[in-house]
């Protein structure tokens, strides 16, 4: 299930979204059956892109802010999803600690704290907020732009716990993703639940095993739609040895890039695409969205570095660039999909304006028209919810997730 | 988690709602553990009514229609429920087959199968509908009112299993209590689901066992709360042995409706309420919507017996009349809480118009107040839900509902 909300997209429905549209009920029980054998991770949210011919998650997130940014008429579907997944981790919660990002200082994340604290204060939890920051000594009151009151409270840690002052939580829920390290504080929480688990965060997490587990279960979506991966799938490769300060390293990575664009270009002729491939270079090692390169020939690399440079130049993922093809007044925008546990909860378009370089953030309401009943036909036959695509795309980089936190899990159990 | 509903309360927030409110995850904590021991019902829909001093259900059904009347922004919230249930219930589900009652020509009941069909249809399920009607032995057309269309089938039943031709269902969902008796095309269906069970339809159930039940969880709601129980249960007896043809009959009827008066007068001086008590004689093998008698005072029944008819006069159930103080344009406006698997879906009011005598049904939508943020609090603590009374006094009755189920259920294994 799939909320139907509303899309930027106008045009006619192609190949693709009509297989997936067509296969919704098959498609639901597949992800059924997998949540039967895995466990969602607590919160994501996930980028996807959508060239038309081809649609792909691009980023996994998995302590997803911008929770702000969502339609409000959506949150209860985000409070209930909450409820589903408490109610399975730890059904005797009262408490949940909430730790922030260190620097809480963006209005727009702390806009993003306040609907976190409100959903699960709405699933029934009393919610504080403990921060990791050493300059929080003392209560820091955050005055939002809405008018809302936000507490940061310092933490206080116990040889077996960790919460604050006359609040002992059962549940820690972490909205920040460490990359810069695991805080001895958090470690060894044994009593109580850490939601995500830190072996989620980057110092552990890698993109090129992420996009590795998703081609497997990609390719099992695809055989159940009777399809080729490809579609929904972007090409990729590890390049891991490449340490961009030596010149073997450059030619390592223009050899990944070549081999990238080539299988792009037979691919696009295949379908008879008519569009220019390109690769994208990303850092291996934390979120995409920020510091990638974008290359049409192997060639301009030495260029690219010239200008700018990466985080990990000794890790990087190089994957096949996938466009996004829908507009709001003409700026790309790219579906964000957010969920909680398993379910979709809602989305909005990340806009890169064209004009002044700005980011904004449109929420996806829910579609008005699909809340009517449809003449002459069966109910809920008609009416196709544009938003089931993305919603399915998500939930398979969500999925793949699971299996890579599965894989990284340092308590797991190992069968021989 | 109950959403935020617009309700038609204005006035100040009572003692008791403040309890209720100021209690959130404690109840919700409670629900949740009574969750893990306890199966919900699949659907449900519960009649409040809300005295200001005094909150009870008045009436569970198990196989609820009237889920037209939600509004239709809270649609997706039934369809997140719906898709949790049957992940629980039969995750391997593809196909739904949906049983309505055998008379469908009413319009709204009609709307009801629509919505229903819809919903599950979101959920990611093929639904489709068998009549156990005896006229249906082709494929009936339904035409909506709203434009939609609805196909009813002739069911076709083999040793082992019920569907349709060219539909194997592995879930059948009944929406109709099966008051004139178990057919036997649903008998022995051990290879599928059947939703509700037979056990919970009114061959099987009783109005004083649900009430007896209730007691006891309500009891220990109202522990936790540190309240009476009182203010949240409504006295009840049941009179089973009164045949209503003989005068020990009516001796014994006017001796119960009398013991419940008395009862109910001590507690309304002990509570100051200045109003006169009444006590409702409601059949015990129905649902109490229809033919229940109101009695301010125990002498009046025979005549009352002279005006109308109980269904079954020989078991009946006496209970404490609990008035609805809310109004909606200065009628009588009763809350109906719908539920699917444990969560609260929406709701609406039905409205007793005291103008022309007809009923009315008034959507409860999201309350918009409810989405914005507050001035100068701290997040989800303000803008008080005044629905959330409604959904825990209903929550409550399905949870009575469960563990009746659990009594009635033929299949228990006993442990002695």
């Amino acid at each position: 299930m799939v909320p139907h909300l509303a899309t930027a997209l106008t045009g006619p429905i192609n190949e693709l979204e009509q297989r997936m549209l067509e296969s919704m009920p098959a498609i639901e029980r597949w992800f059924r059956l997998e949540w039967m054998e895995h466990t969602p991770p607590f919160y994501a949210s996930v980028a996807v892109h959508n060239a038309g011919f081809k649609l792909t998650p691009v980023d996994t997130h998995l302590f997803p802010d911008g929770w702000n940014h969502l339609a409000p008429e959506t949150q209860q579907l985000a409070v209930q999803a909450a409820m589903a997944a408490i109610e399975k981790i730890c059904p005797e919660a009262k408490n949940l600690l909430l730790i922030p990002k260190n620097d809480t200082r963006d209005p727009a994340y702390q806009a993003n704290l306040a609907r976190l604290a409100r959903i699960f204060n709405l699933a029934g939890l009393n919610v504080r907020l403990g921060s990791l920051s050493p300059e929080v000594n003392v209560p820091v009151g955050l005055a939002l732009a809405s008018g809302e009151r936000l507490e940061l409270e310092p933490l206080l840690r116990t040889p077996r716990r960790l919460g604050l002052k006359y609040f002992d939580p059962c549940t820690i829920l972490l909205n920040t993703d460490l990359k810069q390290g695991i805080p001895g504080m958090l470690e060894d929480l044994s009593e109580q639940y850490l939601l995500p688990p830190l072996h989620a965060a980057w110092p552990t997490r890698r993109q090129h095993r992420h996009f590795e587990i998703y081609e497997e279960v990609a390719k099992r979506l695809a055989k159940l739609l009777g399809m080729d991966v490809w579609l929904i799938h972007p090409a990729s490769a590890v390049c891991s040895a490449a340490d961009l300060s030596a010149p073997e390293g450059i030619e390592s990575l223009q050899t990944q890039v070549d081999a990238i664009l080539t299988k792009t270009r037979r691919k696009y002729k295949e379908y008879g695409i008519n569009e220019k491939p390109f690769a994208v270079i990303k850092s291996n090692q934390g979120p995409a969205q920020t510091d990638a390169w974008t290359v049409r020939d192997a060639k301009d690399i030495p260029v690219l570095m010239a200008q700018q440079s990466l985080p990990h130049p000794s890790d990087c993922l190089v994957q096949e660039g996938v466009l996004t093809q829908e507009r709001i007044q003409e700026a790309i925008a790219e579906p964000q999909v957010y969920l909680m546990d398993r379910y979709v909860v809602g989305g909005y378009y990340r806009v890169h304006s064209t004009v002044n370089d700005q980011q904004q953030f449109v929420p996806l309401a829910f579609d008005q028209q699909a809340q009517l009943p449809q003449l002459g036909v069966q109910p809920g036959s008609s009416a196709p919810n544009r938003f089931y695509m993305y919603g399915v795309m998500a939930r398979l980089a969500v999925l793949a997730a699971s299996y890579e936190l599965e894989a990284t899990d340092p308590d797991a159990e190992i069968y021989d």
